[in-house]
């Protein structure tokens, strides 16, 4: 069999020739067409990424927390009175069932303990060495190598199409910035997340910013509308969820005028990665799957659409 | 007289030929030569800006409040209710004197009666009918000409320097992002400012973001190299300022390792444009002029600096 001479310039090579591949080409091709009445001048080429369970795995739970377990247990075994609440008991123990049914609130408790009162170069020097030294519980990987293949690629092809590329995460922003570069291609400056507050402090002269144990935002559900809003006053043309917590972020895209694209990661393949959606204490999608097809936006099939799906592969 | 060839390549006509001159293009020509051991990569020429005071006036008062303060009277015309406190009846009676001596808390005050309760593109479009409408006091031109010339070359200059220019001030995001290409060359997603609250909503299947009268962030003095890190996840290695609000941010730039350059510039001129520093009630400088020269920042002298001060001019 010959290949044909296009399939060296197919820009999605580990998306599966589906209907899906086709919509995204289309819009990528349409609003980059100078000729065509739906083409979007470069500067309002904004495409926004979730990235727990759209651009990397989200499972068996967020990486973040795994992250903040280790940091809670390093933290009691020198100091065990670090562990004097129900969730970072839980932590300390590797109780994860005790952590999860904490909801939200054990999880932000863990978070601010482990992230908290460190600057924030010593807290990304202690990421950047968790994840060389850390494997994923089920695949034995790195996690920056659970990365999805097909989401590198689309990233790719955007910025090659004079998109701007955004990861807008509920993730904590300084964790992400660790590896967006060097997993996505995704430079520091153009990641969004959830944040602590933080403080400067002169100590000898020398200024430094301390992250705090206190919130200042979660970058989740309409929270992502408004810190886009706040960070990049614009409105993206294309936006990339795979949960309810991309909702509003979807949800605001597509509303605009002109052409827009909203992308719903589902997760259906139980042999290659996982399967879950409304019923899942992580990544829980149920109004993406029930009025995402109504408001035009694309359904990714991940055991239909995707040929290969981890980096790593 | 027959000028130089080098005279018609000067990237900065509007300033004299003094030594603040030679410093600004050694620091620049240093970092951008790759033979050099101070080579930067143009990934990290990040330079941010004040606004009011830095990259246009702020006398009589910040341009923003009298924009607020206008605001309040039209909607005062309409319910006269709105006048309900000292600070805002004094907006409403024009009565400066008053309302500058409530501080900080009354002008917040006044901005936040004026930018609230009202979409951020409605906001925007407000702005921008102003900003057509209206005349600066002394000189009865339009606000966004009385940018400084210097400034706008030296912008221009850093971006052909492949840097990437940023504003960092107390104004409001919202507020600066209508002006700020025209004006400067600076993207709206490369301005960062003070803001209010956001509100996601949903009216008849329509998001808007609504602006609430609450503060979210104030972007002045800490919260500068704050606002920087969470935003950008980056130390610039060049910060210009005016006045003590933009302290921290040049003191923590400049505390970094390898080349940083710190600029004040100091409102020295009284005939061209206004002369205040120390006892100023906008934009005071003292830290500023105390410190900086010890820190070796330079300090810009307006008066004998540069050879033009307005856009308009």
């Amino acid at each position: 069999m010959v290949l044909p001479a296009l399939a060296c310039a197919d820009p999605l090579p580990s998306w599966e020739n589906t209907d899906t591949k086709s919509r995204i080409i289309e819009f990528v091709e349409t609003v980059t067409d100078s000729q065509s009445d739906s083409f979007v001048p470069a500067a309002n080429r904004i495409a926004v990424f979730d990235n727990d369970g759209t651009l990397w795995a989200e499972q068996p739970v967020y990486f973040q927390l795994l992250f903040a377990i280790d940091r809670v247990r390093d933290l009691a075994d020198t100091d065990p009175s670090v562990a004097d609440t129900p969730a970072l008991k839980a932590a300390v123990d590797g109780d994860m069932g005790a952590l999860m049914s904490g909801g939200d609130e054990a999880l932000i408790e863990v978070v601010g303990a482990s992230h908290a009162d460190v600057s924030v170069e010593d807290f990304q020097a202690s990421v950047a060495d968790w994840l060389s030294t850390s494997e994923h519980p089920d695949t034995g990987r790195r996690f920056d190598e659970m990365t999805y293949q097909p989401m590198v690629e689309l990233l790719r092809y955007l910025r090659d199409e004079a998109f701007e590329t955004y990861i807008v995460s509920g993730g904590g922003v300084d964790f992400m910035r660790v590896f967006s570069e060097a997993a996505y291609g995704i430079s520091p400056r153009n990641v969004l997340g959830s944040s602590l507050e933080t403080e400067y402090q002169v100590k000898n002269g020398t200024p430094e910013i301390i992250k705090k144990e206190e919130l200042f935002f979660i970058d989740d559900k309409a929270g992502k509308p408004l810190n886009i809003q706040r960070t990049l006053g614009a409105r993206p043309i294309m936006a990339v969820g795979n949960s309810d917590g991309d909702y509003q972020m979807l949800e605001w895209t597509t509303a605009g005028d002109g052409p827009r694209m909203g992308i719903i990661v589902h997760h259906t393949d139980a042999e290659r990665e996982y399967a879950y959606d409304r019923d899942s204490h992580i990544g829980r999608l149920v109004d993406g799957l029930d009025n995402g097809p109504g408001l035009g936006w694309v359904i990714v099939d991940m055991a239909e659409d995707w040929r290969r799906i981890f980096t790593f592969e």
